[in-house]
């Protein structure tokens, strides 16, 4: 056999050296674009916010696919990336490994130090009453507002309860209520239209899940009970004006300082019986909620609510001060090329008084809630044909003219649907 | 104003201290007691574990109320102690934000270190088959009973599809599978006596909660979907013969290494269609499962595989070695004294050969299946009136004769219910 030409200066170790090198640096580069662009050969959607996937063969630019239709809260992982210890946390192989937090409260395995921080942080923030409230802690608000429907279901009824919320609405509501098919509860649509007689459940999401609107009930009857979803109400997103003060409000680690997959939420119960009956849900449901995840929201909010005591001093930048101007800067970098267009319309919101900055603000909200003008009737089409995937104005009971974008994901991923966009009104 | 008598050698300030430091002692018993007795002026009652709360007056030996109704698997703590940082976990503020896990993956929201130590650890163990199987992590094995229940449900069915186990089956089936009045599945009873045409789902638990029996399905009948629910199926609690291939398999980190604080379970499908609508049902009811108890339950069992396959060096004792001198040590005395009386009987186990200790072994169930002889017809009524709390018969379909007491209770409430027992029957 003829012997390959190869140079003496190179020996065939240095070639193998030289292949393991490029083998590293490929394999650095799939899992760097895996960690930016989800992407399968298979296309899934779902209500909620799980990633829709699409093939991408291509990693040009105007053929990369940017995946807004979910909310991650990717925003603010570099500002916890600063805080260092501060919100490390430590857990040894020996804790909590009981079912039980404290067997004498209602919500038995709700940890004591998360609900400490809960009650500082409302305090910290002002925007809510926490006195003469029970706190029930759950896996995310999601399985919170179950919960809180199965408390507020009449058992005895001869027909199932009506879930209502006026549109535009939050789109998992209506599969999350309907998707066991209960004779408890049932998804009765847009509360603007609701006029069935009897008592009703009613959702207020405020500010509003898609178009970040302040809300309050619309149903204006005697038999209704109310479930006020306000995980959108903190600085960063809305003027705060008062503490809220209602009979069962929802809340969420996921949107507050952004640690979704924590999956911890909390109610903020007045009646006893209701949070009596929603932490039997989630006994029935998951029995209890994770221990691990409670103690490390506790030190989340910990550090949240000191990053806001000690804004004066050098101790680093304070949660809020951080989100509230890199929301402010998004919204008035999109504001810009959305008006330099003409294809596009926002919804337009009044400045209020903030009682946490102590000044006039802006509400600039998590989503965007898009309307495309002029000829385009599907709107969500239309930006998925510009590889910018979003969620139809019908998934929130209303036209297709309108789609939710997120407003939380990565600067990477915020910047290219920036450039998207000028270029599709260019 | 007469001054006091307070001897020179005694200032105020020593009062002071000393007062303070009998503050101190008393805040610590009062610990330690509500630590070992749950005690509040209420009595409530639970389908699942939840502590039955029973006043307590006097803390005098033969009143101090001893709870072995619930199945908390405190007796664990000691191992996990001794391995120090091997189980230790630490997570950095800025990690596990998003909601997303791996989005090739059916199950998205599953930590790839956490499959790869449930698969590693049914390879160790010999208890499981994983391979051909999707993994689907649930918060806790409940909410994955609960998915398996949506997923195999026929969508379209006239009726809702019946749920069966036979009895005694686990109490929280019935109330679990009832709770939301599904019109996709409903509580059918026991297993034994079900007659109904059609399709329908059987409940297997193996070995049984609450008699520690090894079981097959049942109903044997062609339109029939299986669960298989192993959270026993270890061996410290009894003989593994095989591993095990069904269709859907249920475990929990709750019972193994005995961690129910994390709430983590995971079903081993083999249908992917199942596993997707599993996967479904857990999006609709918590958006995914807590990110920190996967990684923490990664980390556990890992250091359960490790201790075993470092069993023969001096890297300290393994898991299942620990746990099933305990449990064995346990079930020895338990005999004892049950047999030294007459009044209590106890189930007859088969001694059969375990492939993972490679020797022939009793059962050693983590609850006791305990029957009252004689004239005694309520036996958790008898046993309450002992102030020992167990859970009755009744709750699990069958005679008030038997009630279920917990094995994995700490040492010392253990030890205390041993010697009540004794003091009963002498």
């Amino acid at each position: 056999m003829a012997k390959l030409p190869i140079p003496t200066l190179f020996s065939l170790r240095h070639f193998f050296i030289l292949s393991l090198a490029f083998n590293v640096t490929l394999i650095l580069r799939l899992m760097l674009y895996h960690q930016t662009q989800p992407f399968a050969t298979t296309t899934t959607t779902t209500n909620f916010d799980t990633p829709i996937l699409i093939s991408s063969s291509s990693s040009s630019d105007t053929n990369r696919v940017i995946n807004l239709d979910h909310g991650d809260p990717r925003v603010y992982e570099r500002f916890w990336r600063q805080t260092g210890d501060k919100s490390t946390i430590i857990i040894p192989g020996w804790q909590s490994m009981s079912y039980f937090s404290d067997v004498s409260n209602i919500c038995w395995f709700l940890e004591a130090e998360f609900a400490r921080e809960v009650v500082r942080l409302h305090k910290v923030v002002g925007n809510a009453v926490t006195e003469g409230r029970h706190i029930v802690v759950g896996t995310g608000s999601s399985q919170l507002f179950l919960a809180a429907l199965y408390a507020l279901s009449p058992n005895d009824a001869p027909e199932p309860i009506s879930v209502v919320c006026a549109s535009p609405y939050y789109s998992s509501y209506p599969s999350m209520t309907d998707h066991l098919k209960s004779g408890l509860y049932k998804w009765g649509g847009d509360a603007e239209s609701f006029d069935k007689e009897g008592p009703y459940i009613e959702l207020v999401t405020s500010p509003n899940n898609p178009d970040g609107h302040v809300r309050r009930s619309k149903v204006n009857r005697s038999q209704g009970f109310l479930v006020h979803d306000l995980a959108y109400y903190w600085p960063q997103y809305t003027p705060i004006s008062a503490p809220a003060d209602h009979d069962l409000t929802l809340f969420t680690v996921s949107k507050s300082p952004g640690h979704a997959g924590m999956r911890i939420g909390w109610a903020l119960v007045k009646n006893e019986e209701v949070a009596k009956k929603m932490t039997k849900f989630i006994e029935l449901n998951t029995i209890g909620v994770s221990k691990d995840s409670q103690l490390r929201a506790a030190k989340v909010l910990r550090a949240v609510s000191d990053s806001w005591e000690q804004g004066n001093s050098n101790e680093g930048e304070s949660f809020f001060k951080f989100s509230h101007k890199l929301m402010a800067k998004r919204w008035k970098q999109l504001r810009l090329v959305v008006e330099r267009g003409g294809l596009f319309s926002l919804p337009k919101f009044s400045p209020a008084f903030c009682t946490f900055f102590n000044q006039v603000l802006e509400p600039q909200p998590a989503f965007v809630w898009l309307k495309c003008e002029g000829n385009v009737e599907d709107c969500e089409s239309f930006l998925r044909g510009h590889n910018i995937l979003t969620r139809s104005g019908i998934h929130f009971g209303v036209s297709p003219k309108y789609v939710r974008i997120s407003m939380l994901d990565t600067d990477e991923n915020f910047n290219h649907f920036l450039d998207r966009l000028s270029g599709i009104q260019s």
